[in-house]
């Protein structure tokens, strides 16, 4: 089959014909229909310190987020059959720690992650273990169905476990308008926030951010002080109630706490690739604040909400809006180039090899 | 002033002409603008089992549903001024049992009730607590305002306190389509449910539960064990993450527990009158269900969430269709037979005497 | 191999030679080293209206609370080695159905119980599925080993899924001193309870109430009212914050909630075999309660709970004080009516055929 | 009467003749019969960059943590009645901000501080709001009585408003062994941890830590990597469930998180002074880690678990022995000195001016 391959610990990838997958005990093998470019296919693409350090082995196939059609089954699947339509949960888990016993198998002590760890999806066909193969509406857009995965991520920032239900009537900030954050804002106002504010540096992403229903979208850097007394003005001195931190940025960082209420809650899905500085006292301590490191999507507590989400016709019109390009997969390099210029928001590969 | 008092221990109520109240310490006086008729005002007014052990003494002024003014500060207000729109909270707690010491104001072991235990707002005037007096914006519709109140108690069965976030693109099912029924149909929605299922007998109420959004309203003594087959169906076997139960039929409690997903949760707030059985084994302990009895609100958590949630146009324009009926108060007893004969939803009385 | 096997659907069992068991995929066979008599198991034996309906088939070996060393690995087994000591979580579930999916495995709408729907541990061999085969610390005594699998269902009592940290400096009150509900005193004392208040008939049981930590123990027939009256006195008139209702008896379940302070919560195991009436106004309503329907254990959240509680020595011996009695398994039918007739708490099953 | 002043905007402080104080409508008049000194008394008198931010005005009366008796109801008094043993709860809220309405009045949006921002209790005579006045068991020990106030930032520490029953069997680490962390180490075995772990560089802090109950009480600047390491290799490799930072130091800080499993929690209470740094992606979001900024108490909820607590005779006997010093209250500057120089844990002072 035809995939594209990370075939050095150096940039970029290319196109090879390698041989076709085969499920093995409790797989699945999947025909990719669609699949989409994250951020993490980016920073392995352009081969920057995080994935220097993080890739264990080449030569593996790139790629995570899909919708795909399940072609074979290996022996033992029993809740799968061939003509299922699947997307892909990429986090891997052993199934035997403390933490995959307990119901948070998306932070398992041995998680491999798809298109990372082993090969990924920007292929012909790839293998999933059946657990990480979920079962798609037959009816739901191949391209939407790709993008369920950051979806997962968002409804995850907004939603951690154990964080109360406390996003009816709202005011909700949301640093970093990416495509998890601009889906964090349809998401929060499909889960009703009263009003969700964002920044984000991007025009392009900022409109969008606008047509996903901020009521506000701040430049964090021309407006400043403006951006936390705006905020204050309108949430009677307060602050908002819950804060996702999706941009990277320091400055971000610290704007979430800075813009929190007295026992509101911050959730930190960015990542910020060193020691970030913080006045713990007066952004946690004296605030009363809780803070939630989101990683993954819960499994599968998350699918289940993200599957009950997507019957709302207003997420999924939403979601098609973020999705501003469609690249055929053998333009990859293209495709790579548009999300990290920041032209795209998100890009969605079909399948034409 | 003119008041309508219940002046003996019986049924009925009748306008007096009664002195003006006058705040003290810590008190407001409230110039009524709107009021509303609520269940609670029906057991009164035909002085049924409930009201006859309940009421503790004659006379007083009926009547707790209230959007009105402030128009006169008793000593020690710091909290509001003359000219804010306010409604009530009814429920006047004690402030220094353990329940009020621990944020549970609204169970306080002395709690009074509006129009119950003290002077209630059927009334040109009422006097408020300072506490229990809830600022409104302005701009909101005095109508609207006045049915917060019960808004108030569908968003408190849908959020009781410590329930998780479970409600996104959960399926929900309310049995019993009064006010308050109605308006939990309206607000699953707005908490991102992705399917609401409900029950009524009456096709008035059956009529507009489908315009609050409900996916299928049943009519639980014709269609039988129907119901839960069209639940499981449509929940791939498993039935709904959250039932709340309105009716007080205890046929419709055991059908919210029959149609309740394992570990799912019920919601109790319709009364029973008297014991209710129930196969606890099948419907708790096999189930692994969570209950939440559910009175009045959460002093003020739930004011909180339902001031965000009235700034969502498309609350208050369903709120709206859910008054169908408008009557002077000197009307009152007309206004009480529409609702107790259930040709009405929810009627609003006009501050005409 | 000898087991304890239920042949006919009727009362009893015999000791039969069947053939030694083999381990599949996945799976491992364990020597049983000690094993402990349920109240299920008297159920069983006894062939009463629950066991007749909830039998599938005939013959299988009795039996699920165990403590043994496995002895042999099926294939793919990947986190137990042979000579590991284990005891097995009885609830054998699917894996892929939504309550499996999302961290609630016990109640996995396809269950299989250990000695109720496949082979038992009353026997020299058992399979069990890797997953059940919880590992000990070799250290651990082997009798008490064997009673965990009742500790978890106590700790699962005091400690639902979602209830919150309310045990510390609280008081509880104990429905029905089994061998649960005496762990449960144990276990409620050991996670800072102030008070643990309990209930039972049996002068043996209550006696041993009083050991395991009790502070009070009733006689809830012959001091009636009594109850209630002390209970509120002790604690200034509000009731107790968390009830655990062991007994499966009508009357306790009303007492529970009767004593509840208002905004408390009740935990229900024991089973009412039919249906129960309760006035739900004012048991649940008005006193705002949440109720938590416990079943088997939390896979694993419980066991990991019971492993660090383990290490504490004073719940060890206070353990070692409910086992009553040591029988040699080939005395099953004496161990079966010591328990029946409740002249012992909990029997302890030696490896003596 | 007598006090110790804080009279002018410089280091320490003096005694002085002041007027007696008289209660205003609902305070109340406490004769103080046992006080204590806080690490932030200690700021004041040094007059740190803390305290010279913070004091609004002087002078004031010093002091926070108190035992006394009520001698004088004001106006409008229902709930104490003179004679009654009272402590104090020195965050003085102002009832009508969202915080406060929402139970959580501890981070009220004007909290003012007795013995800061209003007298304190280093006098004969204190007036405390009715609220503020925490009726204690007169059986209780004054000097344990007066050392409440840091026993419940202890408690708070540990129990989280909206943090999990995850204590049961845990492992957990306390960094800091001041007497709020002495304290924590105590109350954490009190509510079910498996092993306590701690850090403390003081050798009579780490061996009084020791005595509390400590498993291991590590010096973190002379152990240095030898801490994780230990702890990881006595927690399969996994890390403690719950980390309580009561240090202040940025180091410990990073420890915290370093130590935590995936998934656990951590509660920030030692305050940093100016902006500490950490690796957020390691220690939280991969971590997908838990935070909670603890301030204060909460309002009343921690005052309850308290007062349970204080019912168990071992936690009495622990807090007995963190009293290392008594003073009487004329020699506050010895017992300032005490504290400072780390020479004590927890003064007591008697009411001998």
């Amino acid at each position: 089959m035809q995939a594209f391959v990370k075939a050095t610990r150096g940039p970029g990838g290319e196109i090879r014909t390698v041989p076709d997958p085969s499920p093995g005990e409790g797989e699945v093998l999947v025909a990719v229909r669609a699949s989409s470019v994250c951020g993490t296919d980016i920073h392995l693409w352009q081969w920057n310190a995080w994935a220097q350090s993080r890739v264990r082995r080449v030569p593996f196939i790139l790629g995570h987020e899909l919708s795909g059609e399940v072609v074979r089954l290996g022996p033992g699947v029993k809740s799968l059959a061939v003509g299922d339509h699947v997307s892909a949960e990429t986090h891997i888990a052993d199934g035997t720690c403390v933490q995959c016993r307990t119901g948070r198998m998306h932070i398992c002590a041995h998680v491999e992650v798809l298109g990372v760890d082993r090969d990924g999806v920007f292929a012909e066909y790839v293998v999933l273990p059946e657990m990480n193969a979920w079962k798609n509406d037959p009816a739901l857009d191949p391209t939407l169905a790709s993008i369920q995965e950051p979806l997962g991520n968002a409804v995850h920032s907004l939603l951690p476990e154990g964080a109360p239900a406390d996003l009816a009537g709202a005011s909700v900030l949301v640093t970093g308008c990416g495509p998890i954050g601009l889906l964090a804002i349809v998401v929060a106002r499909l889960l009703g926030a009263r009003r969700v504010y964002a920044t984000e540096v991007n025009p392009l992403r900022s409109d969008l951010a606008r047509r996903m229903g901020a009521d506000r979208v701040f430049h964090p850097v021309e407006e400043g002080a403006g951006v936390l007394r705006t905020i204050r003005e309108e949430t009677d001195g307060h602050g908002v109630d819950v804060a996702v931190e999706m941009s990277g940025h320091p400055a971000s960082l610290r704007l979430a706490f800075d813009a929190l209420t007295p026992g509101g809650r911050v959730s930190l899905l960015g990542l910020y690739d060193s020691d970030a500085s913080l006045n713990f006292d007066d952004a946690i301590i004296f605030r009363a604040a809780r803070v939630y490191g989101i990683f993954g999507r819960r499994m599968f507590a998350t699918w289940y909400q993200v599957r009950g989400l997507l019957a709302r016709e207003e997420l999924r019109s939403k979601m098609a809006e973020i999705i501003t390009h469609r690249v055929p997969i053998r333009e990859l390099p293209r495709a790579m180039e548009l999300v990290a210029s920041q032209q795209a928001a998100k890009v969605s590969l079909e399948a034409k090899w």
